[in-house]
């Protein structure tokens, strides 16, 4: 029997895993083995340079940071394993996991799992990814290699405009692909857009391939209507079109929100079932960053360890 | 007029600092000179090692830390003045920043001011503060000085049954000082506590003095209903005595809670005015460790860019 199982490999996970570990919890921590199309240790290392992790006023590199995350968690205490659960059982305490063909049982479950971020597939992004292809604006926007370029963002909701937006301090001009002839963002959100000088809406526009050198240099577009295809250049395209949160495998067994968050009891950690605890991406839409996954997973680790403590006997 | 200014000089702070630096806010901070009673830089200057910061698997000084983090503000863009600010006016945007002789406007401010831990100032305490004297049994107790040692830990709520408990994981014996005869804390934690075999509690028990040569040796104790002092061996003395938080310069501005912590909407760090947002300890009473403050900081900058981005016209 086990007292704590983590799954998940990112900045959560890990730093749950720091504190669970210093916490004489023994937690085993299952980071994937390329669970939701990453490598272990999350969406961080799909980056390159991260500049705004507090503590590394030189920048880190994302899988960098996270082979230091990770020898953290060892050191504090945390066993690892390399495989991917696709199947938990939460109907009862102890709860189980089902990891290839072994079954645990576990006290508590700490759930940071991610979420992953969705991409078009187009020709050349998939070798200019991070080479001026990115899925965050926020994270990446500020980087050199975007000064004074003109900037591709692609998507219609509120995060595109919001990205879009963003984008506008460090782009020459963004240009935003919107796939329709309407933008799913707020009425407020799309007056602030229009009064924006240096952003420009492409209505019925897709992307149908992104070409570069060493980095992103041309955006291939194409009117869905007319069909007319036209090239932009361009030194950046980002994906605004939203992210996937990795829950398929808790197969409903806990409350998700309508977009399939799971729904943690707002301010902590605490899920739908007593003795599972979300950290990270996984439950969080909102800010999505390296710093704020690892604070949630440090509070996933303080209450995973209270309620051991309160069910111990 | 500014942006956004930033008051304190914490993980939160420095954190907010980072993104809005990068977010090009263009912000200023005050860190203030020894705010609080302690150095800028916060709380974790007074530590000594920080072993669970996710990042730094060989752990890292507390100084150290924040020497980086105030270095990788600066390098994002921010501003820094080392001014303690006891005054501001949130009547009305802009508000207004008191600092000495100067009036500032800004159009947002983040406060993360933190909180100072209670002391007893007990004669000792100050030359073995960080020898086995500590005032967070979760930031401290796994460090090697405390293992196999009688402990002593002052306080009779929630926080010290906790973190007493907490302690029986690395001390030999964990001895709590109540003043009084009874417990504040819950009774089904004072329930768990009188099954925990290496707790003692001792009524009507107050510390007098600490002594010890390099670190913590020996605590001398009074009962205060019969005056009879003894002497505890003991290798770690615990304040649990509650934090306060540094709010006392809003002068009633904000809404905060009933111990004096500002009240943000849970999940963000939004308070009870608009354009002014709360970070790190001064608005957390419950989790408290340097990631999940700097979780907040982030939160904070993300929040203020929105509101300046929503506010500009």
């Amino acid at each position: 029997m086990e007292n704590l199982i983590i799954i998940g490999s990112g900045p959560a996970a890990h730093t749950a895993a720091i504190y669970a570990g210093r916490a004489k919890l023994n937690p085993l921590m299952f980071e994937g083995f390329n669970a939701g199309g990453v490598a272990a240790g999350g969406q961080l290392t799909t980056t390159t340079e991260v500049e705004n992790y507090p503590g590394f006023p030189e920048g880190i590199s994302g899988p960098k940071l996270m082979v230091k995350m990770r020898e953290q968690s060892v050191k504090c205490g945390a066993r690892i394993e390399t495989v991917t659960i696709d199947k938990v059982d939460l109907s009862k305490r102890p709860f189980k996991v089902f990891a290839g063909s072994k079954t645990l049982e576990t006290k508590a479950l700490i759930l940071a799992t991610g979420a992953t971020a969705k991409r078009l597939n187009i020709p050349g992004e998939e070798k200019l990814w991070q080479k001026g292809v990115s899925a965050c604006a926020v994270c990446d926007g500020a980087l050199p290699i975007f000064r004074n370029k003109v900037l591709v963002v692609i998507g219609g909701g509120d995060t595109a405009v919001e990205e879009s937006t963003f984008l506008t301090k460090y782009g020459s001009k963004v240009v935003v692909l919107v796939r329709r002839d309407v933008l799913r963002a707020s009425k407020a959100m799309q007056e602030r857009m229009k009064q924006n000088p240096k952003l420009e809406i492409m209505w019925n526009t897709e992307a149908k391939e992104i070409s570069g050198n060493k980095s992103v240099e041309a955006v291939k577009i194409i009117n869905n209507k007319t069909k007319k295809e036209t090239t932009v250049a361009a030194g950046g395209l980002f994906y605004a079109i939203g992210h996937t949160p990795n829950t398929a495998f808790l197969n409903g067994q806990l409350e998700l929100d309508e977009t399939g968050y799971i729904k943690t009891n707002s301010g902590t950690t605490y899920t739908s079932v007593e003795g599972v605890f979300a950290a990270g991406d996984v439950q969080d839409k909102r800010y999505r960053q390296a710093v704020t996954a690892a604070g949630t997973g440090c509070m996933a680790a303080l209450e995973a360890e209270k309620f051991l403590s309160e069910h111990s006997s």
